[in-house]
């Protein structure tokens, strides 16, 4: 010890043994900390040791089923669902307001009852002069039998990384989609949508509005190919119109063109209020891969190694006393055999 | 200092003072650079204490409003918009070119004027023997009334890992979007919104082009509910159609199809020329969480001992006169009292 | 070297001398390896020293063209193109089944053959005694000219953050797609589509099914703008209905309206099958910034230093024999001048 030691009273030898203690002490609690983090954290939540697939690719076809009544008429898919092709967005007609258009030289702007009906024309003017007259028929409130149309949800997804590729088909289509007892079931009754996106079924038919099926695919590959499934969850999308007293719901008018033999073209105007049914897919997948794994393997040592140094920088210069300890930690390093090896670094 | 000083004369002594004061500022510096950049970069600029949601769950509505004259026909939203759901896509009509399916021995192939406007036929070859003629009648330019039509855009936005909803939608409606007098107000003159993505209205109605309003949510939730603000932005989409002179515009062909008393079906094919608007939505929100705070606070405590560490060892290895620093900084260590804690790491 | 190497036996020293350069070795390694690391992971591969923009903005237009028989009726784009708009999905039917709404009192249920069609009727029931008859006409099985179609796809990208706009269009558009031969003609045979996709067209055009057309912009905008280029790739995207025997293929129903001299209104249903296209455009472009690249470039050096360092600690702490390494270390330092100045950290 020699030319050092000399330097130290007694009780600083003492005091400076005490910190050195607790800083070794500190040094691997700092280490068992970042360890665990990695493990925790970086390895089991986040699966740091694979690799990951988030660019999914989705198909979405759909196809609702059930027959309504409405006024005089039986709807079907082809008279209730717009646009027809079965895409991820599509309307659910409930409530109709059909306007024929007809052009006169003047204009009952009043309303009447007819056969139980209220009728009323609007006048439109087209310029100061000009004006067409609008003659509404509202028809009955809603097209209460939506409530129990079914929607047919068809998804293939495919991770191009990993040239996966799943679909949410169930070996029998004879169930019905419920979140306990059959989670993975595709075929939706439209009440339990609206249902578990927390809504109303008559008011939400009336007014109109948007629901967001959302298909979540999270897929650890490492597993059995069939425990990649999808989960299934609904929300209002249009939450702003559930709240609002100025925009209410969701309608559109669109025309139905007629001719006449006479070669004349004439139409039909619908004003549509609708439940607009939103497939939203999303998901990633993951697979065990060296070089991620690697990397961060590295990553976990290299924070361990830097963890301690930064301790001990930290401990050196801002704990009371850093002086002795520094001299402490340097005369140990000279005294043949050294104490503990651990708290140089 | 006995046996160590011993080893240098005066002047070495003098020159590694001095060298010594240098490395002691650089690390200053390069602590007082790397502080800045967390605390600047990371944490003001980056918000690193929040945790993000970039998966933004977007609802777009569309209500396009407004009354034309083309040609001898009256035109509104069910007749000019295409398709007519109110989703965020949609074409708006500005000129339509109408031909008459007509079948016939013979077919007129020169062009001939009826009533001011240029009727032609066009003979198109099904087989080498077999064809169709066309019978095209041009309509008027456009319809020039489109620049006064309003798009109402309804958009709701929801975070779900905040599960935090806003809308586009203000307390009144009574309003008319200006980029800087009515920067929130979701209602655009069609007009406006050809301006402000630097086309022509005139030449983009002529020919069709598609543009994009982009509307951004970027949200910190840490402040006022109020302050998460929608800002608008409008580009050309298909610039590549304005440059070229082999695909210029926008245009499709539809049908309309009429069945006579006998139940023979005809139909009336229009090619249509529009401006297409696309609602693009895109956004994320950060909030103040414990975890990405703590990590990114160890990561710059991290980053200033590694650092100062990583200068050192720079400093040490290619500076002139290294061997001396570094007999002097444990020479430092050893004489007590240390004369600057900060130059041992 | 006086108070210090007299701890030491000759046989330790030279053992250590063997140990330290062992050591050096390793870190020079490691070191090299860091480097490699960076150099032909981080900067080359990865290309870090460039700021990326994945937020591309993209606007596709389809245009699909070609004539066809069907049964007995020429079939043109407008006949068989749902929607019109030539947007980015859009169907090309290629089997159509049509019914003709009739309501009777009796319901004919055996098929009968007629003119070589097979004809049948179906009752469907609306209530328990309401019905309506069904005449189903099959038409010839598939428009098998669809194969000869072309698809024509306009694509406009743009980097909001470069305002790097392109498009895929070339200077002449006499072209159609080849893999090889044209990769980049935007002109794609609907046959050619179907078989790069790995499908049987006339499967496919029976069942019905979705294809997705893939355009990738991978840009590196510090090379020439001319080598920023669209790749395109072909995909069955419904590949879960491919296998199903449950829901193959896609379909779906629509309806045409009419109405008759006295204001009946009347439908034609029609059962599509068809071959859907999604045309999916993804991409990034990265250019050189001096911000990443400051950034990467520190955190390569930092690397190198905390990885040397963490090699040390390794070394120290876990190699028999590094007590006396340890000391060896220290020694070094202390003996002027230092044999290696490396291994200090």
């Amino acid at each position: 010890m020699g030319c050092v030691t000399d330097f130290f009273t007694y009780e600083t030898t003492k005091s400076v043994v005490v910190k050195s203690w607790t800083i070794g002490i500190i040094n691997r609690a700092v280490q068992l900390l970042i360890i665990t983090y990695f493990v925790c954290w970086v390895f089991l939540h986040e699966k740091a040791y694979q690799i990951r697939d988030s660019s999914i690719e989705s198909s979405v076809m759909t196809k609702v089923k059930g027959v309504g009544r409405y006024s005089d008429r039986v709807m079907d898919v082809a008279d209730y669902v717009t646009p027809p092709q079965g895409s991820s967005v599509f309307v659910i007609l409930t409530k109709l307001i059909t306007t024929q258009n007809q052009i006169q030289d003047f204009c009952a702007e009043e309303k009447w009852p007819t056969d139980g009906i209220i009728l009323y024309t609007v006048r439109v003017y087209i310029t100061l002069t000009e004006f067409i007259c609008l003659c509404f028929i509202p028809l009955r409130p809603i097209l209460h039998e939506a409530e129990n149309f079914t929607v047919f949800v068809k998804n293939s997804v495919r991770f191009p990384i990993f040239n996966f590729e799943r679909g949410n088909l169930l070996s029998s289509l004879n169930c019905r989609y419920h979140p306990i007892t059959h989670p993975f079931c595709p075929i939706f009754r439209l009440g339990d949508i609206v249902k578990l996106a927390g809504q109303n079924f008559t008011n939400l038919a009336d007014n109109g509005g948007v629901i967001g099926i959302k298909i979540g695919w999270l897929c650890d590959l490492d597993k059995s190919w069939d425990l990649c499934l999808p989960s299934y969850s609904f929300t209002r999308l249009d939450g702003v119109s559930a709240k609002s007293n100025i925009s209410p719901g969701y309608n559109f008018r669109f025309a139905r063109y007629y001719m006449r033999p006479d070669g004349s073209e004439f139409r039909t105007l619908i004003k549509a209020y609708g439940i607009r049914v939103d497939v939203l897919v999303y998901g990633n997948a993951g697979k065990f891969n060296i070089i991620p794994t690697l990397i961060n393997t590295v990553a976990a040592f290299t924070s361990v190694g830097v963890g301690t140094v930064l301790c001990d920088i930290i401990l050196l210069n801002f704990l009371k006393g850093a002086d002795q300890y520094k001299a402490k930690k340097f005369e140990e390093v000279m005294s043949i055999p050294a104490v503990d090896n651990d708290k140089l670094f």
